[in-house]
């Protein structure tokens, strides 16, 4: 399997490239099952983070990890958008959301319960890779529709030229 | 909303009561979004996993933060296995499962990348709640079809009778 090097926050990775669309390879960044890599990368995206943030915004499920163990570091908590409907849902807010790493429709799900914890907060969104910035998009729609103000957004990674403006540590390419 | 309250590691948490089947209402336990519940979950299981593990294993959504922390405190790797197929998957282990707290059959995917990394590997299997224990039997199945051996299994809550033995912290009532 052919990989490609990346680097954050001082660690490197061998990573797989993947073919999401025909001709266009990119290198997988995983931070699942990687403490390491996950820690530092949260310890990069710090400093990025506006000082009046109150909370924390991401999706499920890869930016999971890195979102937690920056919340932790900032003593803040956090929000996670669903990318399906669970059973126990209530009057949850539904966002479509078209990403280009899947090349299909996708919605996000945030129960009314966890849509509360936006109200009138100052969150940032928080994402692993960023590429065409529409799954951001989505976000900061769900964050407005919950009565919050979104103040930042980062993601450690960077691919290609996102259509919204957020902070990233890193580039990865397109090859 | 009725809540309920839960405590691990010396922290309280009142959470949402919910009904999965009808006449059977349960406690919602959510470490996602809460670092310090996390943590203290974490560090409550830490002396539950045996010493002689290689590598931790739990599937998404919710225990990933929990197994993450865990990882982490002991200086190990994990393997996360995913309830959706993802556009990536290389010849990927697919296990069936059915859990209670759904009501549906669900199926666990493990891309091949992962499951090599349980190869020869002595594994606890980790989740958030245990309750028929069915999500940790499929757990299991796939750590054998990888190559690995199961050495422990933990859950910081356990919730009924389980089908197999399983460490737990603390006990969630069903009312």
């Amino acid at each position: 399997m052919e990989t490609y090097p990346i680097a954050i926050g001082g660690i490197t990775r061998h990573v797989p490239l993947i073919e999401p669309l025909p001709g266009r390879r990119i290198p997988l960044v995983e931070f699942l099952g990687d403490p390491e890599l996950t820690r530092a990368a949260a310890l990069a995206l710090k400093p990025l983070v506006p000082s009046d943030t109150e909370i924390l915004f991401t999706t499920e499920t890869s930016p999971i990890p890195l979102t937690h163990v920056l919340a932790e570091a900032l003593g803040l908590p956090y929000v996670v958008a669903r990318r399906r409907r669970r059973p126990y849902m209530e009057d949850p807010i539904i966002q479509e959301v078209q990403t280009l790493t899947l090349g299909v429709g996708e919605v996000l799900w945030l129960d009314r319960r966890f849509a509360e914890k936006l109200l009138n907060q100052k969150v940032t969104l928080v994402s692993d890779v960023v590429a065409s910035g529409e799954t951001m998009k989505a976000m900061e729609r769900m964050v407005v529709r919950a009565g919050g103000h979104v103040v930042g957004r980062i993601a450690a990674f960077r691919q290609g030229n996102p259509s919204l403006e957020v902070a990233t540590v890193a580039e990865l390419p397109v090859l």
